[in-house]
């Protein structure tokens, strides 16, 4: 036990050093979308429009039976392979996997690091947004909801509160990569989402745990909302759980369904300062101590304790994430999970 | 002169043996937005909302400043590289970049094809679908259209025209991968369009050729018809175009702009057939000449003449799609862009 221990920390040192310009090797790769169910919709005047100059006039009868609900998934299988079940990296609320594989400032994202260490990466779309595609709106979806610009600067802990993004100014220390052009590559990311879709997101995401089948699924925000939620109704098809700043919980009454999963909760900076993110917080260890109540096993790290200040909470985006990236690696590794 | 071209047939054969089980080296990959607009958004009600459970009340004022008409785009970068310019993959109207990645019966798509034979390939979702994001609608991009399940099935040519889908017929020999699960994969991969956006996706394209430098662009349907009107603006980022059955046309007031980049049209089968489809290859067609009136080179290939019959409006999915990638690729390597 202890001499495995000793292996596995040196294979991370060798794992750790710097590995930005190598060249990388894929097994496989690909995409693939999962889930959806049908819906009809009927009553709607037909739509008639000449697209692009040469072309020849179409109509469109939207009326008719709709596929909802699926859900875009890519991914890369390197060689050699070192990570033990398939690595998910399951985005937050307005945004896309684009999350995961760059920075505003154009460095290497999480998708990289960790299929740089030898894991096989899924990244989604969730459903109803980028590639996952959309239902029609409000009769299927609900409405949609779109965020200005100002609003993740303020709300994702990247200013320092109300109108600091007019005023242009930081939480002090912040490692979010902030000039006006690294926040503008930030907001084209950003997607609108719908309320209403819960239940289908969760359906999806189930969906594609059940074809890929037992992973270590990393979740952002809303997806850390979802990853519990989806742990409890699939317990089985989950390795472990790594939840940065989850956006909400499991449900209470089910705690003890995650009782199994080894499960990774992270916070960045400002945290306890923030009206919303502390409340969040609060709900998540409450949540956490319960599942440990149950048996489980959820440990709690707040990154400005274990020395890496300055975190909002993008933290995958920040200009200190492969620290952070390298705690979840470190922590997976002590798991067994990566050799 | 006679010499290079042995050698390069040589390659090419070579480069045709079946490569799917092979692994990949990749120099590099990843993704970044390009282009995008500033617009502002006033007099909208405040939404107010409880995200998840264990999650914070959240407001939302979504008045304010927007970015809209970015473009997501992503690339992989193959060792060792063969093509002598990127190869960018547009995809048509409906849909996203997700057109190249794979095909409804989970082949490789023709990302892949590109990527084996060493082309650096960049991989685009078109303004205000996937994974660019979209803007506010009505207010910004106009009103999005969804397509319903029969659409697609009777207007790409692959059902026999009005009633097929609910008949569940196909124009005869035809090659798409039409079982009813491999249609439904292909309709999870569908998205809504806006119309209005025309001006937006151009922009965004430019810059996309602005940032990567002149390329071999290859276009099926809507995107065929922006490519070719993005050529009218921009000539020199053009080494070469490939416009698979192109939804429309350049301007023709200024076809001799296109004069000195080689072009390739393609069509599949059951055009002439088709009332709409007809029309639109008669209008390229006529563009085309004018082209050609000025000097240019386009050279138009009819598949069923080439001795590939059974292609659908999705040629790039249809079972014998590698042939047509093939025809693609033999002739960017007849033009000494891959050696």
């Amino acid at each position: 036990m202890r001499l495995r221990k000793h292996w596995i920390a040196a294979a991370m040192a060798v794992a750790a050093m710097p590995a930005m310009a190598q060249p990388i090797t894929l097994e496989r790769f690909g995409s693939f979308h999962v889930g959806g169910r049908q819906v009809e919709i009927t009553g709607k005047p037909v739509i008639e429009y000449t697209p692009t100059v040469g072309g020849a006039p179409l109509r469109i009868d939207p009326n008719g039976t709709y596929l909802v609900g699926q859900m875009y998934a890519r991914f890369m299988e390197p060689a050699p392979q070192r990570g033990q079940a398939p690595l998910m990296l399951w985005h937050g609320a307005y945004l896309t996997g684009v999350t995961w594989e760059t920075t505003p400032d154009g460095r290497e994202g999480w998708e990289h690091f960790f299929l740089r260490r030898g894991w096989t990466t899924y990244v989604t779309d969730a459903v109803e947004r980028g590639r996952s595609g959309t239902a029609m709106s409000p009769d299927i979806f609900g409405l949609p909801i779109y965020l200005p610009t100002a609003n993740p600067w303020e709300r994702f802990r990247i200013g320092d509160g109300a109108g600091s993004h007019a005023r242009g100014t930081l939480l002090p220390g912040n490692q979010f990569p902030a000039t006006p052009e690294h926040y503008q590559s930030f907001m084209r990311q950003v997607v609108p989402r719908n309320l209403g879709t819960d239940e289908d997101v969760l359906n999806a995401y189930v969906a594609l745990l059940e074809r890929v089948g037992p992973s270590v699924v990393v979740a952002h925000s809303q997806g850390g909302a979802f990853a519990w939620q989806v742990a409890q109704r699939r317990p089985d098809l989950f390795r472990a759980l790594v939840l940065v700043e989850p956006a909400g919980t499991g449900q209470a009454a089910q705690a003890a369904t995650l009782k199994d999963i080894p499960t990774l909760l992270i916070y960045g900076d400002y945290v306890e300062a923030d009206p919303r993110w502390s409340v969040i917080r609060r709900n998540a260890r409450r949540f956490s101590d319960m599942i440990r109540a149950a048996g489980g096993q959820v440990e709690d790290v707040d990154l400005p304790s274990r020395g890496i200040p300055g975190n909002s909470h993008m933290l995958m985006m920040d200009r200190n994430g492969d620290a952070v990236a390298q705690l979840v690696q470190d922590w997976l590794a002590a798991r067994g999970l990566w050799q």
